[in-house]
């Protein structure tokens, strides 16, 4: 156990928080359920932003930048929309203050700089963002309009946990415009299908892709796309959504284009988008009771190098080898750093760097470099080995490659140890509670008891997977039949 | 005069905003003072921001992210600040929307949704930030701290101009902790070269680096510096601040840290900026009565290739050719672009780029290849050349180079030639009026004889340059006696 980090048996909810603050990830603030992202925190997610902007380039998007700010009469255009996220949005209405006339130094509201249209702080974009597609389409020739945003966006739930689920959060969002429902659909699963990589290949987070079930569908979509990922305490998270809007916005803010066969017809629109919470998942999945494990290819620093002397002398030689080493893991795009911070010992050290989750650390010892060797631990497995001084730079450009399969690999076999099927209410309900993890289970499809079993279990339908094999059962709750099984579980 | 592009001589203002709007930079949108950044003009950004960012790093700067709304108590603490912003905030008071029981379909502000204390968005962050430092640091180890922030802000112009001055902004800000005086003015005037680096080197932009008159500083700042560049108009515009803040933001939220010899004093601090804005003064320095002029460096695209052909299999062999010239400039880092697009011929195509200011056109005909020649047309001073096809490569390279350097020296030239010493008032008026430009003349330092100059001629001081000679004269509009002349101007 680190220093001041409960353990995950103890209490899971606070080891989360220890590890995101202690780990220096992001801190509470002032203002109610919002968080500041710290350095190294910001440091992690520039990494993860600059992976993702690069495969949204790839697959031909372009960034934009759409206001803040959302009039209330075109967030209420998309009705489903705007019932979705009415009951949980910061309103402007001012847009001034002035002197406390009875309190000196101190400011209150102008009640003359009323706006006469509140606007809504955008929870999400398409309201806006449609409201300009309006003036860009008139053609086929037009079409698709393939655009993502960087934004932050503001939600106000009443309950906030760090990254998990915070009033602000940074995420993107992309929205894409279409002559045909075909490509409005392909785009859709082309986007999941993006973020699934993106989780699994740098986040080592395993996926299941799937459908939401009709009440958890985004509030204006057709159809809501998902991937979702198993923590450690057995819950899921929803790590990322790809929505096919169909027309409904383009209805709404009426947006039509004229096909090559001259006719007038509304346009075909996706969204989708990911958040400062997949930073939540990557604690909650890969951490342990010494801190953050971080997966080499996102990490802010993959190896550390700390010293250890007694004396200048012995530090002086030290350096000439550490920047050697360092110099030349930095050749090769590894991101190092050299911690020969006097004031902290190497023991401080090595259960800071545990904390932080830096996947390599190598240890210089004045003795082990007359010998030309350095240690090298990994940090998600804690293995130790004495590697000699000519093989290094190699060894740790594998490592990090072994560790970040490991990590992977080590992921999955808990997701799939944690993916249960069951067929009968009283195992259901024994899996959720004893066992936890992913249920499969069969399921009537109807909206009642979806609703009867979140109710009874605190479970819900996190998506009806794309892979699934059709299979006749019967509903694990009402006996009705049912074609397929759906995947349950306890989320975040 | 390109397509519905108006000239500059005919009308400045509305030349920019066909600049802006039908170069594909920006739009208006639905949002009061509010603009839509568009692909062509956010690839601008990311590029200008690209290199900013690692000049921050480069100077030792992480990037952290704070919350976007700032507690009106917190707000407030800085009295000198929240004076300067107050009159100009946007105010969250209501944090839900209900529907409205007379107007079905519609929503209202939830009276019931009322926060006891109202939300400022964020006009600038240093409240938020310090308050936030207050946590951070305890002694001296803890010092300096030096963070950035990439973010929007919002301040409630009365008049917006796209990119100039629009009521949400992107911006960065950086906000420095230091231990002493110093330091803290060392990092200010660092931070005013970088910006100076950057608009000289990249933006092609020469500007002034000063200090601010009292009047003019930043509202908590002990001094502002900032750079100054000139428009085509004569106008100048202010394209970047870095201020020194003393110790006012330490002692409104009491950040004190422990010394070395174990006492208790205020921390020092920076801050500095630059916006959206910069793309602004881009246009402005730089287009001419075709359209946008971008500086090689961070322009989208920097080489755009069209092709003219009759039939398909003249575009074929074009074709072949293009993607090997293409692949060439792409593998050197070239921001290349093949427009083979159908549906608008080569015409319509050399207007379009020259609008967008796309620093190179190569032009691919079929005769001209046969000859293993290709016509290449920079964008700047719109000079043509044949070019064999074997040369291309390394022409190209050569030529960005200089047309980089060419946009700096046209706009220094410029610079110089209306940069005009005076020493009566007369001259003074005359010069703003006809000439127009950056004045220097001779003032008595006080603010009143500011603010009667820029009453009677609008001009203000845009700042007193840091290579200022020590001049004994009088002021042009007093006759009391100066040691300096600083730089006035009608100022964007």
């Amino acid at each position: 156990m680190a220093k001041g980090v409960m353990t995950r048996s103890e209490d899971y909810a606070q080891w989360y928080n220890d590890l995101v603050i202690k780990g220096g990830l992001a801190d509470y603030s002032a203002v109610r359920g919002c968080m500041v992202i710290k350095p190294y925190g910001y440091g992690l997610w520039e990494n993860m932003r600059d992976v993702l902007d690069k495969m949204f380039k790839d697959t031909g998007h372009q960034n934009a930048y759409f206001p803040l700010f959302v009039p209330r009469s075109l967030f209420e255009a998309e009705e489903a929309n705007a019932e979705g996220f009415a009951k949980e949005c910061a309103v402007v209405t001012h847009y001034r203050l002035k002197s406390d006339p009875e309190n000196k130094g101190k400011l209150i509201v102008d009640p003359e700089a009323k706006l006469e249209e509140e606007l809504i702080v955008r929870p999400t974009s398409e309201a806006v963002i449609w409201n300009t597609y309006k003036d860009w389409i008139q053609s086929y020739r037009d079409l698709p309009i393939l655009i993502n945003q960087w934004a932050n966006v503001v939600r106000w739930e009443m309950r906030t946990r760090l990254f998990l689920r915070t009033t602000e959060f940074l995420w993107q969002e992309g929205h894409t415009a279409h002559a045909t429902s075909d490509e409005a659909i392909i785009e859709t699963t082309k986007m999941l299908d993006v973020y699934a990589t993106f989780a699994e290949e740098y986040m080592a987070l395993p996926v299941i892709k799937g459908k939401k079930s009709p009440a958890e569908r985004f509030a204006g979509a057709e159809d809501t796309y998902c991937i979702e990922a198993l923590m450690q305490d057995g819950k899921a998270l929803q790590a990322g959504t790809s929505h096919f809007l169909g027309q409904n916005f383009a209805k709404a803010f009426d947006v039509k284009y004229l096909t090559k066969e001259n006719k007038l017809e509304y346009v075909w629109a996706t969204s989708w988008g990911v958040s400062t919470r997949l930073i939540g998942a990557l604690v909650m999945a890969h951490g342990d009771d010494e801190g953050l494990i971080l997966p080499p290819k996102i990490a802010p620093v993959q190896v550390v190098l700390i010293p250890i002397y007694k004396g200048e002398e012995q530090k002086s030689e030290l350096d000439a080898k550490a920047k050697d080493i360092f110099e030349s893991l930095k050749g090769l795009g590894i991101r190092v750093k050299y911690d020969d911070n006097d004031n902290n010992r190497p023991g401080w050290k090595f259960a800071e760097y545990e904390l932080k989750g830096v996947p390599v650390r190598i240890t210089l010892g004045a003795r082990d470099l007359q010998n030309g060797i350095v240690e090298v631990a990994r940090r998600d497995t804690k293995q130790k080995e004495n590697i000699s001084y000519d093989g290094l730079v190699n060894h740790v450009q594998t490592l990090l490659v072994e560790i970040q399969q490991g990590m992977y690999d080590k992921a999955k076999t808990y997701r799939d140890e944690h993916t249960t099927k069951v067929d009968t209410w009283s195992d259901f309900e024994k899996v959720l509670d004893e066992k936890t993890g992913f249920v499969l289970a069969h399921w009537d499809g109807t909206e009642e008891t979806e609703t009867r079993i979140k109710e009874q279990t605190k479970a819900t339908i996190r998506c009806i997977p794309l892979d699934n094999k059709k299979e006749e059962g019967v509903c694990i709750l009402t006996g009705k039949p049912s074609s397929q099984r759906v995947l349950f579980a306890r989320a975040y």
